[in-house]
């Protein structure tokens, strides 16, 4: 079984360079782990065309997950389920028990003394129809879940420990059951004085002999510099976390018996 | 004037979650400061068709430049220009400039004793026809600049250093220029103990007093936890840096007194 994603992630702030896109990488981690593929990360700004482009486009691929991260919280500009909601053709429409989890959210905390559901905080429970909204341990916007045929279309919130939250609370189960349990290992070795052109045909013949294992080089320092340092990185996906291990470590030792012969 | 930039980054290091992606928030803070738009960042893994289809939906887009980071250098597994050529219709050709410009750099290295020119060093100066190759100021892969009309493709290695050696020796300038000399001026502001939906009204009313500054709040510390902690931060674009400095600040005392009346 395979369990393709692709990620849109939305926000202004990483178009201009002032963010720089952990949640990308820390979903794309979790969901390596968990067996899944990410295919593709896009990300546009806080404009509903961008957005619905973005999704439609994601959709069309036809993966397994699409998953969205920010533009959910209580601003004028948190924009993703309108992009979601033109995207899919499925009309925005107050949801009751997206307001019942985030009044309950509200009720929790002891710095509002008074509870005023205004509207900036029932907009965060206006979903597209027939969406469920997944229940955020952390902050007050939920997670939104749309289900188009056997593809899931998943938002989560741009604030790092609510996306967090949610993936973990409600999500990774998800990639979990449609990967089948495969598993991803990988480690790293580190080569010194040996420059990445050099590198080449010793990984292109690694590779060869262990067909279920991708090497890929990482010049630390970068060729036609002095005191070459490349890392190389060894991974795999197999049914079992010790298969692949296996199978990695078995590729390491090809890489160093041929780095010694070359020596 | 306007400049309109997309980045495609390509690396299966971005989509397993292994690199987080500092290319690409680099490129768009020095984008925005020389006064162009990211209107789009895409990652996609090292193949031939995902690169190719990424910069050909790019290109449809119809934007000024398109940036692509990474898959210059020399191993198997470098596939942008491959998918470059695939998405302009543009045949590899060995180039003889960028062939100079790579036998130049290893001529200066002193780690390589006798230079000899093997395939994967060669793979390097194999560039679409009618490109040009950009001198790499740092490593050894030229950047390359394909024009096709009014449009540039530019792509450049994915080594941080490197990346940067030729965007500030080669591409800063065009941005600069196509973008009729925009400045961007940015600044922020903390606000303790008021959540993110009591703040939306505010940013509201501040956005549409100071309709050519941009307000995104950027919570710290996320609704619905102790301790409210919010980022605001006001951006504007002008044809002076003076000019977007004033609105930034009037926004700003705007935004100060308005949470002054509040408390």
């Amino acid at each position: 079984m395979t369990c393709s994603v692709e990620i849109v992630c939305v926000g202004n702030e990483l178009l201009i360079g002032k963010t720089l896109n952990t949640n990308a990488q820390w979903l794309a981690d979790k969901i390596t782990r968990l067996g899944g593929k990410v295919t593709r990360i896009t990300e546009v700004g806080d404009d509903v065309q961008e957005i619905a482009s973005a999704v439609r486009e994601a959709l069309k691929r036809k993966v397994d997950f699409v998953i969205t991260t920010g533009g959910l919280g209580p601003t004028f500009d948190d924009k993703t389920l309108q992009g979601i909601s033109r995207a899919t053709g499925k009309k925005l429409k107050l949801s009751s028990e997206a307001l019942r989890l985030v009044r309950d959210r509200y009720r929790e905390m002891s710095i509002l003394k008074r509870l005023r559901l205004t509207k900036p905080r029932v907009k965060m429970a206006i979903l597209p129809e027939g969406s469920s909204p997944m229940r955020n341990p952390v902050g007050t916007a939920p997670g939104v879940l749309v289900e188009r045929g056997s593809l899931k279309l998943i938002s989560l919130p741009g604030v790092p420990e609510e996306l967090r939250g949610i993936f973990e609370e409600s999500v990774a189960e998800m990639i979990r059951e449609k990967s089948g349990n495969l598993a991803f290992y990988e480690s790293s070795m580190i080569v010194r004085g040996v420059v990445e052109s050099a590198l080449a045909p010793l990984i292109d013949r690694v590779m060869r002999v262990n067909p279920r294992v991708y090497v890929k080089s990482h010049p630390k320092v970068g060729e036609g510099r002095i005191g070459a340092l490349i890392e190389l990185h060894f991974s795999s996906i197999e049914k079992s976390r010790e298969k692949a291990r296996e199978q990695v470590i078995r590729a390491i030792i090809d890489m160093v018996r041929m780095l010694g012969k070359r020596r």
